[in-house]
């Protein structure tokens, strides 16, 4: 595409740069821009470089957050012996939004994959067990993936804390496997959590079976 | 969808308001800005504002202009006694892009559509022939989407212009009826220019054909 503007060039050229946005696309996008109130332009940039440079992880479970602990673990409603284990704050996301689940989180901010070079030093497990012996956690509910990762991930953690106090269980696999959790609907989803299950009956842990 | 961070939920709101944007696609892009360098995102709202503050209309053509008069404008270069009538900058884009048109533009800012409300006075009809009269404009090339509105809009345009010793030709229909110039591939589209017909061929002008 050949462009008689800079500007329009520049802006065209970064939104290309976001996942799953081509040049057509980002132009649609950048004279929707254009058409915009110089004001409400402003308010979109805003939010977004705000969101950069103010977001921080929470130090307590790995989401995202506004403050160095995030709303979930401060909020005094929540219930503190319950953790539920997913793999990316997208999941955080879309449990919440199920409005099921009252307990808090640990974000692993990954998935075990040899083949990808990621193992257990690459997320956030060492911090789980430390919470788990620090804050009285009494059930770990792993809600990854139903994946050959999701599954060795959740079998890795269980080892990892066999010698804790700690209840495991898993959601109920009402998602196909090979699904990923984001693109579940709600429904399905609320209904997995609430029907979780001890870990023993899907996978076999080694030594507990 | 209920979000823990409300830096995220502001972010993935403002991206919504884009066109074809949904709340999960809004926050697929959040989180990939989430993932940049800090000077990349800000490299990236800093283009979108400049873009929206500094573009202007270029008082010759009506295309986006980064300067008072724009680039193709400007350019000493460009056949002036050529103009290529269109709807919008995209087209200007579309056209540019074939590397196959040397000449000016006319961005009319819109199409007749009487059922819309769009008359001659809302587009950039009278500007244009002013600036056949002042400036020796020899051919005025019709790109305009083939549709009834493009047609009806080539249609009233010649016969504003009938009295101004001007010629008026048309693309080659090499598109078919209904679609839109935008998504026209550019070999389609360079064909179309190249092969331009007197507009009687397509359209019968009154008390001309």
């Amino acid at each position: 595409m050949i462009f008689s503007s800079k500007l329009i060039e520049d802006a065209v050229q970064e939104f290309s740069k976001l996942p799953g946005i081509g040049k057509k696309t980002a132009l649609r996008m950048v004279l929707q821009l254009m058409r915009m109130e110089k004001e409400k332009v402003d308010e979109f940039t805003g939010a977004l470089s705000r969101m950069r440079h103010e977001i921080v992880f929470c130090e307590q479970c790995f989401n995202v957050s506004d403050t160095a602990v995030c709303a979930i673990c401060s909020n005094p409603g929540r219930n503190r012996s319950q953790v539920c284990v997913v793999e990316n704050i997208r999941d955080v996301i879309a449990i919440e939004s199920t409005q099921q689940f009252n307990g808090l989180y640990h974000v692993l901010g990954g998935i075990l994959s040899p083949l990808d070079g990621i193992g257990p030093d690459q997320i956030n497990i060492a911090p789980l067990h430390q919470r788990i012996q620090q804050n009285g956690i009494e059930e770990l509910i792993m809600a990854l993936s139903p994946t050959i990762e999701g599954d060795t991930t959740a079998y890795y953690i269980a080892r990892q804390v066999r010698d804790l106090p700690v209840r495991i269980t898993t959601i109920a696999r009402g998602i196909a496997f090979g699904g990923e959790l984001e693109y579940a609907d709600e429904m399905t989803l609320a209904r997995s959590i609430a029907k979780r299950l001890p870990i023993e009956n899907y996978v076999s842990i080694g030594g507990k079976s």
